[in-house]
Parts: C-alpha cells; structure tokens; sequence
C-alpha cells in the first residue's frame, strides 16, 4: 500500500482527465442501460460486441492492475480508480465531498438504478459506502492521513433512489483519535445517523506536530 | 417500495438473463479499462462514440427508472439492479451468498480496480457494502423479511485488491431482534469484523408465526 509520485505535470493530467472523464461518465449510462434495457438479441448482441472491441482498443495500453493513489512534484495528487470519487472509475457514483469553513462537510448526489437494494431504495451499503467516505474526508480534514477505526450505521428509514445528502462534522478529537458524526437524507428524511472513530496514524507528522 | 409481480415465466426470465448477463460482464471488463488505460485520443474517442451508440441502442427500449425486486407466479424473485449481487448489474461485484446447513454463510470473489479505496487495498465502504449484503441475506435465511438496524464495523487491517472471503452467522435472537456477526478477510488477513442488527417487521407472517 504505497503512495507513488509520478512524472506527470500538471497539464499533461487534464488532458488524461479530459479524455476519460467523459468516457467513465458514458460507462455509466451505459451501466443503467444494461440494467433496464428491454431490448432483445437483436440489440443485444451487436451491443455485447462493440462493447468488447471497446474494451480490447483500451486494454492494448495497460500495464497496471490497479491506478493507486498518486501524486505530482507540484503537489497534485490523483486516485482515478477510487470506488467513492475516481474520476475514471464508472463505479463511484461519484461522491464531491464540500468543506466549509468550520470543517464540517456535504456532498449531494444523484443515485440512479445502479445502487438500487431494496425496491426503489439504495442498498444499505451504497450508503455505507458514501458514509465511510465523506466520513473519512471530513476526519482528515484534507491535510493530515487518517484510518477508519469502527463505524456504526444507525438505520432510521428507507432512502429512495434519487437526490441525496449528506452531512458530516468533527464531533471531537483525543490525541491521535478523530470522532465523526454524519448523515444520509433523501426524499423519505434522514435515512442514517452514523459514528465513526478515525485514527492519526504514529507515523504522521501531523500527529508528532501535534505532540510539540 | 414496494415488491412487483411480473408475468414471466421461469424459461422467459432464463432467456432474458442468458442475453443480460454477459453483457454485464463485458461493462465490467470495459470498467476495468476505463480506469486503467493509458490510450491515447486516437483510440478513446472512437470508443467514447461506440459507448454511446451502445446506449442509444439499448435505452431505445427503456421504460422504467429502476429495475426493482419482482417475482412470478411459480415464486422466483430477481432483482437485476441489486448493487451487490445485481445479475444486470455491472456496479455489484457481484457478490454470491453462500448458505451452510447450519445457517451460517460465507462468500468469496475477487476485487478488481474498481473497488480500490488506499492505494492497492479496497475501500472500506466497499468492503462495507459486502458485509451488510451477506449480514442481511444471513439474517433473513433467505425466507423471511429483515431490515438492517445497526450495523458497527471494526476495521482490523487493510484488505488488498484480490480474492476475499466474508463469513457470517446469527449470534442470537430476541423476539424480532436478529444478531449476526460477520468478518472480511484478504491476503493479509482478517480486515473487518462487523456486528449487525437486524429487525423483522411486525407485518412479517414469520414473525406471526413465530408468536404461536
């Protein structure tokens, strides 16, 4: 589990997000489509087969079997295969987690048949998955490394596909532990209530700056 | 949120899912891609456009927003969009819950790139999202109805990319309180244990029958 820098400026990094940012984007109407189609064989096929030789076009260029956490010798850092936020991962739904100025955190988002768990709902894990994530952000504040220690999902109500929110905030710190609370809330009310405790790992300089 | 009855037969849904299921597999393949090509935009763009005109195709014959959780009059359910086991669904791992004769269930796939949390490692909202999947479907017994309650995970170790195996049991119950235990296990060991709740409704003809 390593960081790794890599020799790409910063320009040469919009351009590969600009190409492939659209292209997870249409992966992911492609996604939706394949969940609802009704189309038969005759669509079916001809599909299947173009979206193979879509793939093995792609698949001629990869030497790695994961995209990592990276960054820049300008301080940029990138991690497109992110399950949360990847920006070339079709998977993420995407989660923007926003900070305000006091710390606590939002992100709004728009979850479509492709997160679906009971009938018309998101999966009890989506949720737990976009928790776990704005949680983890909101505890390194963006500027220091933490790791999820135990997370507790308190199930209130059902949470209908479509526009959700969510909310999170620091609720206190004890040396190198960092307690989050956090929400999810979509069109029925607040869905889950959650608790998470995040530790500084020792090896952090933010941990020993803390300690001087 | 409600359970449809659809008029499918059991040989009409077999054709349906022999059509679906590989293109689902392929998406996941082209997923994989998206997030690790290195090509250039000789080779995206042709792609990008073929993507698109895959999902004209098939959204020519899209008429509803989800795909639900429906079964037939001989009492198959399916539930193509499940975000975790979702048989259309190119998102879900997918994950194939496994029953012993004693209740206990276990699971095992192989997480690729686009489960990536740390580098290398799977997102612990991934990893969530596999555990309340396999505690649901073990606190259920695949035969009555239950509701996630609580749901607390302690996260022990990373959990590398690769093959993971989840386990799971009832620890107990209590009237209509369900208890089940859980862990998540990687190449480097016992990642996640986890605790669940779960609760069945006071409408359930299960729980009824368990008052007699």
């Amino acid at each position: 589990m390593a960081f790794r820098q890599l020799d790409l400026s910063d320009a040469e990094l919009d351009e590969i997000e600009g190409r492939y940012a659209p292209l997870a984007e249409a992966v992911r109407e492609l996604i939706r489509a394949t969940i609802l189609s009704r189309a038969g064989d005759e669509v079916v096929a001809p599909v299947l087969a173009a979206v193979r030789s879509a793939t093995d076009s792609l698949n001629a260029e990869v030497d790695t079997d994961h995209a990592g956490v990276n960054y820049n010798s300008a301080g940029r850092s990138w991690s497109w295969g992110n399950a949360g936020n990847g920006l070339r991962n079709p998977v993420a739904p995407p989660i923007e987690v926003v900070f305000a100025d006091d710390g606590s955190t939002h992100a709004e988002l728009d979850l479509g048949p492709a997160y679906e768990g009971p009938p018309g709902c998101v999966h009890g894990g989506v949720a737990a998955l976009l928790l776990d994530h704005l949680m983890g952000f909101t505890a390194s504040g963006l500027d220091r490394v933490t790791f999820t220690g135990t997370l507790t999902l308190h199930y209130r109500n059902p949470l209908p596909l479509g526009p959700v929110r969510l909310d999170g905030r620091i609720a206190r710190e004890e040396g190198r532990k960092v307690y989050v609370e956090a929400s999810i809330t979509g069109d029925a009310g607040t869905a889950i209530e959650a608790e998470g405790l995040f530790i500084v790992p020792k090896w952090s300089p933010d941990f020993e700056a803390t300690q001087h």
